[in-house]
């Protein structure tokens, strides 16, 4: 594929897509960042072909948010008078909710397309320096239509393959946050809550793969999570009451010492596991 | 090394020890295992030397117990009189209290020594088949000397080094216990608590690397575990609170949309992580 892209915000996920539009497709990338060093070390790695402008947004085939959920709806909705109606906006927010009860809006107000998009990928550590063209191998890349055309969905679908994605799935922005809350905002504070337990800072010597899973992404970016999570409360809260109420039950079997209740807790949990082949 | 050992035992714990011995050691290895067709399969690999009788035990150098906790007082108590003062006599249990109240006291009686040692290495399968040579590569050994000598304590420091373990711990059995309940014991409650989310059967297409770190080891043995956890309950219920209190206090800040609180919260978890250079 050879197409004009400009990706607004080159950290993790900017800076990935960057790359790895350099290394599987044709493509042309210009970068836009508030940060000139980051540009710069964009331009010199050649994750970018040039330091992108208001010309380069005019002439986009293809337009990425990669900021934080109110960056991008900030920076669309300064900018929208310079998108041509053939430049496909999309986005690469952890929640949508929130950014497809704005940006639609703005799309249709100004005539061009918008698809939410979110790419499964991640990585304990953030910024551009973290960046990896091979962040979305296998990975799945959901879709969020808001009401764009099929061809544009299509289109988001076929630059997914050809990144390396493993897969693409399009939802609805509630069931896509719904699905968010449980499979990536609860474990991120899991691993917060987790790790503040008196014990975990003489764990070494007394751990192994299940602490290490458990507290990885405790390395959190409070600012982008923070906003992530609220934008996402009602979700999340449903999911930390579930949470807390199936750890209270295995508690009271655990205190009470009663075998049998806790056996049946577990097995509950194991069954889950083994029938979705895990 | 060039000793004569007895595996109790051929679960994914003791078959990946007597594999150990044989890739990594000269010692020579007996198996004992109540299923005939574990034993066949030790045999036919070459994970053991032999099928263990009494005369075994007799002439053992060192006897490794890697059964159920019960299960191991049970084995010594109806096999210590054939068990010689020479003898090392060591568990690989995940819980030490419960079994430092029993074991030290048979020893003693009997005149063997007895050290408490628990592999932090595991995986979410379990059994025979699972089991593997590599599995304590890296992984650290803690010993629980209930009272033996130092030197029985180093010769096990020498076979963890000889075996490929990553490095050795000494401690109590009550700092063993709290610290497991934290490190392993807590993360095993958690993944089937978090896969029991009505989400979780649809979560495909959905989930990266955050979902199957922490339901990881959902697929658990609820015999075994619910033996360990209720043999610990005092120090599992306390980490259960902990982290159930924890959970309550992001869940307010999530619920009241109290941004500031919740980036306080997470700025801890982030900062206990990276003092820990993790």
């Amino acid at each position: 594929m050879n197409k004009k892209i400009v990706i607004v915000g080159l950290g993790l996920i900017g800076g990935s897509l960057a790359k790895a539009f350099q290394k599987y497709s044709e493509c042309t990338v210009a970068g836009i960042d508030r940060n000139p060093d980051t540009l710069q070390a964009a331009l010199d790695c050649g994750a970018i072909d040039k330091i992108g402008g208001d010309e380069d947004i005019r002439s986009a085939d293809l337009l990425y948010l990669c900021l934080y959920p109110q960056a991008d709806i900030d920076f669309i909705a300064s900018h929208a008078h310079l998108i041509p109606p053939s430049c496909l906006v999309t986005d690469t927010c952890g929640i949508k909710s929130e950014i497809c009860a704005h940006l639609p809006l703005l799309a249709k107000k100004h005539g061009f397309p918008f698809v939410g998009g979110h790419p499964m990928a991640g990585k304990e550590q953030s910024g551009f320096a973290a960046s990896d063209a091979d962040l979305f191998l296998d990975a799945s890349y959901i879709i969020v239509p808001c009401g764009a055309s099929q061809s544009a969905v299509d289109l988001l679908k076929a630059i997914a393959v050809e990144l390396g994605f493993g897969g693409t799935v399009v939802t609805t922005p509630e069931h896509h946050d719904q699905m968010i809350a449980f499979t990536s905002q609860l474990p991120h504070v899991l691993a917060c809550a987790y790790v503040m337990s008196p014990r975990c800072p003489e764990h070494n010597g007394f751990s192994a793969g299940s602490y290490r899973d458990v507290s990885r992404v405790a390395n959190i970016n409070e600012q982008l999570w923070a906003e992530l999570f609220i934008d996402n409360r009602r979700a999340l809260s449903e999911e930390l009451d579930t949470l807390i109420t199936n750890l209270t039950d295995m508690k009271e079997a655990v205190t009470k010492g009663d075998a049998e209740a806790l056996r049946g807790l577990l097995r509950t949990g194991r069954l889950i596991k083994e029938r979705l082949g895990e």
